[in-house]
């Protein structure tokens, strides 16, 4: 195949929130084929806060580094054009962290690629509750959580892409689920969900109403923010309360340190004081199949919903990344419709 | 019984770290007995740093909370003087949580006693090795930190009650241990005790020599300072690294708030990006019966040292308390020796 796509590329590092204008659209021959790989086009990109790592000046943590001029990358759900792999044919549908771009020519033995069947679910909810979010939900609520029937969990970014998902995992569970959003539109839309409760973390009284709606205490703390929402949290978690992070948000553009007062000790003594059992983990498939077996099920009976938030074009990307990071009104997964398979 | 006594008590809320002066020794009558009491002479006095967090003036966690004019609390090994209770007998030795004094008439219904059998083992190692650092080191290591043979561990405070007995464990396993504590004579003590290695805080080049001894990643740390060694640690810890935290020693004296900058959004940062495994305990029991059955085992047979580093007479022990938050000489249990048995 010949012509020409589009790509985007990194133009400036971020330093704090990252602005459209940090990136570039190019337009660049579309890749060649080598032997033993697929070509494949775009159809589907996540848009995913973690890629916030990868595009700072310094390299602050293990993950992908993207420098100026390189290929932003990003998961994506793509059909092959062509092949010259044994394993896949033209037609077929496959997940993989192929990038900003409309067409990607890769190597299926260095790049995994998943492959997807549209008859068993919206091909872009492999990017969302099929994908890493939902794994990363499933992890927060079963695997690390351990939420039990009955007890009350609190999720922060409750209306994002991890926290939609695993609110619902929650109720599926039999537990009390609160989540923190920002906004009236965003926390109507969380209840809507079946949350039992949001709070607006823009609300002047939000500690107020957080207090109220944990008046017996919380079991589970998902958090994916940090900062002063996660800080309004601590007094509220029971002792032995698990807390999963996957996830810091308010943290992404300030490196390893902001300004004072240093918030560190506070949060050393509730840890302790508490008895607190926190995990991380970042982007990585951490529920493995069985999780994808299990969020595979509910989707299709039904009983998990797939919020998502839709831009159209490569050309939008940039734009709708930097609007994770302010105030905006996205609900559940934000994913860039490239194209149409 | 009568006669006169002594006990310490609070004269003033500690602002940072307790002086000596925020303490003061008074003298008062023998307690009464009453029915179903035991009437007990104070012989070992713990001196915990975790004393430090009743004696804020708020009060910041749920602990015990002392007020000006309170006897201190604390644990204690003492005899039975004087029995009401048909469960204990005059002559015999008891561990408990009974205060800053010479004579205390508890109830055993209220006040949890444990029995000691002195052929065993040395009475003030139930303050220590077989008592609640003994526990906490053993939760540590086994319970929380799951530490196996092979594996790198670095600790913290290694010369203190909990430390040094916490490598001795990690050795035990079969593990590589590393220690961090101040000064060139506790790094000294600490290697006698059979650490692979100790680094000293204090010297100039501190980072460098923690690098170099962490050269192929941390598997465990066993955090109880918090602070900057804390934060020299973190670049260090292996991905999935498990941090039991018992205590946060530098932080005792802030509060929920130190001067800036913010260390906050690093530490979430290590969190996620190494996929921590945090667990915070405080004093309790953890380790139950189990625990302590195996530690006696250890110490019995010699494998397992019991360092300890005593004062003498009750009126030494404010200046002695005030001297843990400082720089001092003390190697593993601090202990006041109250009474001969």
């Amino acid at each position: 195949m010949t012509g020409t796509m589009q790509q985007v590329v990194l133009r400036a590092h971020a330093r704090g929130n990252p602005r459209a204008e940090d990136f570039a659209l190019e337009t660049v021959p579309v890749p060649r084929l080598a032997e033993g790989g697929v070509l494949l086009r775009t159809l589907w990109l996540s848009l995913d806060p973690l890629i916030r790592f990868a595009i700072d000046a310094v390299r602050l943590t293990g993950r992908a580094h993207v420098d100026v001029g390189d290929v932003l990358y990003g998961g994506t759900v793509s059909q092959v054009v062509e092949s010259r792999h044994p394993g896949f044919n033209a037609g077929e549908f496959v997940e993989g962290r192929t990038g900003w771009r409309e067409y990607a020519a890769v190597m299926p033995a260095e790049v995994p690629l998943r492959k997807l069947d549209p008859a068993v679910a919206p091909l872009s909810t492999a990017l969302g509750a099929l994908g890493m979010p939902g794994q990363t939900a499933h992890a927060c609520m079963i695997g690390i959580g351990r939420v039990q029937a009955g007890e009350t969990v609190v999720i922060s970014a409750a209306a994002g892409a991890v926290g939609s998902l695993a609110g619902q995992i929650g109720k599926l569970l039999g537990a009390r689920v609160i989540g923190i959003a920002g906004g009236s539109a965003k926390c109507a839309a969380v209840e809507a969900l079946g949350f039992d409760a949001c709070v607006d973390y823009r609300a002047a009284d939000f500690r107020e109403r957080l207090a109220a709606a944990c008046r017996d205490g919380v079991h589970v703390y998902v958090d994916n923010v940090g900062g002063e929402v996660m800080l309004a949290v601590l007094p509220h978690l029971k002792y032995g309360a698990r807390m999963p992070v996957c996830g810091f948000i308010s943290y992404y553009g300030i490196g390893l340190e902001g300004p004072g007062p240093d918030r560190l000790p506070g949060f050393m003594r509730s840890i302790m004081s508490k008895g607190l059992e926190i995990r991380g983990f970042g982007g990585a498939m951490v529920g493995g199949q069985r999780a994808l077996d299990e969020l595979g099920a509910w989707v299709r009976s039904g009983r998990l919903r797939c919020p998502e938030t839709i831009v159209h074009g490569l050309a939008a990307a940039p734009a709708a990344f930097a609007s994770i990071f302010g105030a905006n009104a996205h609900i559940g997964k934000l994913l860039v419709k490239v194209a149409e398979a």
